[in-house]
Formats: structure tokens, sequence, C-alpha cells
């Protein structure tokens, strides 16, 4: 079992720390995991991506060569990355302009709103995408995630971020 | 150019931030940088080790193969890497008992002293390491690891952080 995650957006959103409690739960869970975030001169154009790689034995190569999910939260992201997919399932924000020339799986998601509208704060996308991206894959527990993501976010936001975290989740079940 | 860092300790010590700095301190200068952490079954005992490879070029392989900088903060992270260690400079914490086996060249600073003694604050020593290989490996300038500590550190931290980089960036230049 290896399974490889490619979040992508814009530098603000947050990925990077998305990448980091995904990595982190998987451990907690039990299993290997990798995180990686590249830079580049995309990087200083403002958009960002983190890659995850989880598995169960060790882990040789670890960069997503064949990423079985994609988040792409921006329309950058998507027309970077979603022409790669060539299995695996893209999640992408509602506000991404799809195209039908991306033919992989792709479930559209109201990530931003949820964080913006429902849980009140724009910041929160990243750990609402993460619920988002945990539930649809099912690949790490919900009990680790919720440990993992405390153990990650400011003090004094827990609660926040849990409710960010749960939003996502439901958003996953919904699909 | 192709400059490969390891950096490794426990797992509280925030190596991690250190490395995601550090990429980005070298994305300011407008090299490419890649930053990656490794979780394992190490990592449940409380070892932590990051990676960051900064070049003029594209970085085709992400992960350190002939480390130029390995920063050892605890004798477990030093008994672990050091031997590996076939060119290139080890930085390790004064509290480390160095082996007499490992030939590479050894600069002991007193990084955890100086987090807690002179800047009164443990946590720092992150940055205060950060400082001290920014200042051994000259790979990236002051003002973009400036720039870059204060941009991913907790709000109402920067001061402290800046005096912990300083700190860092004195021990160096003194070795």
């Amino acid at each position: 079992m290896r399974v490889e995650f490619r979040l992508s957006g814009s530098g603000g959103q947050g990925l990077l720390l998305a990448g980091i409690v995904l990595a982190e739960a998987a451990i907690e869970d039990g299993k290997n995991a990798i995180q990686t975030q590249s830079y580049g001169p995309e990087a200083r154009g403002g958009s960002s991506k983190a890659e995850v790689i989880i598995s169960d034995e060790d882990i040789d190569y670890p960069k997503a060569t064949d990423p079985d999910y994609l988040l792409a939260l921006t329309d950058d992201a998507y027309r970077t990355y979603g022409p790669l997919m060539k299995k695996g399932v893209i999640i992408t924000d509602t506000s991404v302009k799809l195209d039908p020339n991306i033919n992989a799986k792709t479930i559209a998601l109201p990530i931003l709103q949820t964080a913006e509208e429902v849980i009140g704060k724009k910041v929160v996308a990243n750990i609402v995408a993460l619920g988002a991206l945990a539930g649809v894959s099912g690949i790490v527990s919900e009990k680790a995630l919720k440990q993992s993501v405390l153990s990650r976010v400011p003090k004094g936001t827990g609660e926040l971020n849990m409710n960010a975290l749960k939003a996502g989740l439901e958003l996953a079940k919904n699909s």
C-alpha cells in the first residue's frame, strides 16, 4: 500500500501545514509517511505545492510520481496538475473552472466557501481541505487526524480548527 | 551548485520549521529549494529529521544523498547520521558526546545553552541552530533569512526569534 497525495493552491493557503498534519496523522496510525515541499520559480509567483506519501512499507522514492489524490484549490493549480492525473481522484474547490479535457474523476467541494461562511475564517480553508481529502481517501483515522491537527495549529485556535476539520469531513461524506 | 542539509534532533526541537525557513530563504535569494521531512518508526521514538536541498538548477532527486551539512542536536541524531557523513561538515550541540570514529569535520556550538540562557527561551533553539547553520554554510543571505523567519514564526515572537537568529549567526562567526 502506497498512497500519493498532491496538495496544490496558492501560497497563502497553508497547504504545507495541511500536508504536515496529514503525514503526522498517518504516523499516529502506525504507518510510514513522508512530506515534501518543492519551491522553485513558480513559488515566487504565489503558487504552492506540497506532497505526502503514506505507506505501510519503507518509502524509497519520496516524491509523488502518479498521485492517487490531487487537491487543487485554484484554477492555476488545477490547470497545472490536473492534466498529470492518470488515475486517481481530483478534489477541487467549487470556484475552480473545470476543463472537460481533464479526464480524471473529479469531486468539486465548496471548501473555500465553507471556511469563510460556515466557519467564518478564511484561513482555516487548509484544514477544511484536509478534512475533505482525508474523508474522500479514508487513509487516516479521524482520531489521529484530530490529534495531529491539535498538535500543529496555534494555541487558542484548537476549537476553530476542529470545526474546520469536521466541516471538511462532512463535505466528503456528502460527496 | 547543489547543497544538501540534514537537520536532526529530537521531536520537540522544531527542526521542520528550521528546514522550511531555510528553504524559503533560499527561494527569496532566487534559488531553487526543496524541503523534506520523513517520518517512520523512528519518529514515534521522538527523533526528528528534516532535509533541505538548495540549488541553482532544477532539483531532480529531492532527498539528501551525500549531505554537505549535518546539524545534530542530540546524541541519538549524531550517532545515527554522523557516520553517514562522507564529506561536508557536522554541526553539533556542545552537549553531544563526540565519537572519534566519526571522521567528518565537526563544529560543536553551544546552541541549546544559547537558546536557554542567552535568549532565555529553550523553544528558539531551532532558530539559533538555523542561524548557526546558515552562518557556517554561507548559502543564504542574512536579509532573506530574516524575512523568512519573520514570515513563519508565531505573531508576537518576531523580536525573540530575530535575537535567536543573530545569536546563531554569531556562534558561527566565532567558530
